[in-house]
């Protein structure tokens, strides 16, 4: 709910769940009113940039703004929808401040979907879906994105690699790697549809590791020869995987 | 000062000042005695891992713990000394966990030094150098590196720029480049001694920009067409740099 003032398009962004449309009128949120008004101080006809996760990017302007409610009126489209490859991010949540902060970069870095897992070492067992979701949008708001990643339920690793879709490769990163040198690099990494999966910080267990080095389309990633914690990792990974097969070539 | 208990090496590990050899008696510090002695309620005959940035890391005994002082015997080394490649961040600081966040990760990921500079549009006027280097003491013990890089004094990048030495490449994170789509690949990043100069979240001022683009021996490179948050992209970058022309491959 804080966008930055972006340098290369100077406006506020927000994420709104209606269709945009030239001439279409967006009943705000309560707390974006709040936001607008008494954060921003905008009064009515000041601009601002509304997405959908759909319609791309629209230019809207104030035309009413009160202490709870606020209605735009979108102008123009400003920019076309983009979305992210289809690469997921897998990763086992940790405590709070690193679990927002992943998904955060995830959704900075462009990744299409967040799902969090519960590995044998992991220590969380339940998550606030809700909040972290709500970090997805205000990063979405921020980097200039037009998509929102959705974060889905915590679910148990065994049951989502028992349920994997057959055609989406498996990257997961093996800090068993680091040590041994073996690691293809990262342009052997397979292309979209893919999933990047990051355990937790007391790295995965014996049998999920077995069940990770024998499976069919699953593949290993080394991230160099230091141990990195589990929030660098997402990062790392997802960096490598868009350069290498993504939306940054 | 809480290193992760690692999965490969499940061992705490200690940052000390002074030279390790086979029986060296090694003086801990206060803080360190109070987190092995009342956190981690270790005894005398408990094993840790010492380095000191020269020596590798070695595995000591604890032959007196009390509360303000304890003392350990060098036994013998059990990890040789990884110097990273000559490779440093520049950045810009801005607020602090964030700040904190960007030392922490660039040691993780591997980077030789760390030089906070001041830019047109950052804000801070200060740093907290003192702070900062601790932050990357306590990020080599956990991330299991024997290198900690310096954190320098914050620095005018204009000066920073006018003194820079010949055979150093410079590589800098341009986010105009998202827009144009005409960024090098990360294949064509230059060798060591290099660096990598993260901007502020408000960008470059035009002055900046003008002479980056302008230096002989300076390189931009492209983090994808979302616009990233300072923190991001300096892992985003160190990353692709060190899997394109560093340790990590």
């Amino acid at each position: 709910m804080l966008p930055l003032m972006l340098a290369a398009r100077a406006k506020i962004r927000l994420f709104v769940e209606q269709p945009l449309g030239t001439g279409q009128a967006i009943a705000l949120s309560q707390p974006q009113a709040h936001y607008l008004g008494a954060v921003m101080r905008l009064r009515a006809g000041a601009e601002v940039a509304l997405f959908n996760g759909r319609d791309g990017e629209w230019l809207a302007r104030l035309v009413e703004i009160g202490k709870r409610r606020a209605e735009a009126e979108c102008l123009a489209q400003s920019a076309p929808q983009l979305d992210p490859p289809d690469l997921w991010l897998l990763f086992a949540p940790i405590r709070k401040a690193r679990t927002d902060f992943i998904v955060e970069k995830a959704t900075e870095l462009g990744a299409a979907r967040i799902l969090p897992v519960q590995t044998e070492f992991t220590n969380a067992e339940r998550i606030r879906r809700d909040r972290l979701q709500a970090h997805a949008v205000e990063a979405a708001e921020q980097c200039g994105g037009t998509h929102v990643p959705d974060v889905t339920a915590l679910a148990q690793l065994a049951q989502v690699l028992g349920d994997w879709p057959a055609d989406r490769a498996l990257i997961w990163c093996d800090e068993a790697l680091a040590e041994d040198g073996s690691a293809p690099p990262p342009s052997a990494l397979p292309p979209a549809p893919a999933a990047i999966l990051i355990g937790p910080e007391g790295g995965f267990s014996p049998s999920e590791r077995a069940r990770l080095r024998e499976g069919p389309g699953i593949q290993s990633l080394s991230l160099g020869p230091r141990i990195l914690r589990a929030d660098t990792a997402a990062v790392a990974a997802l960096t490598l995987w868009q350069a290498a097969r993504g939306d940054w070539r």
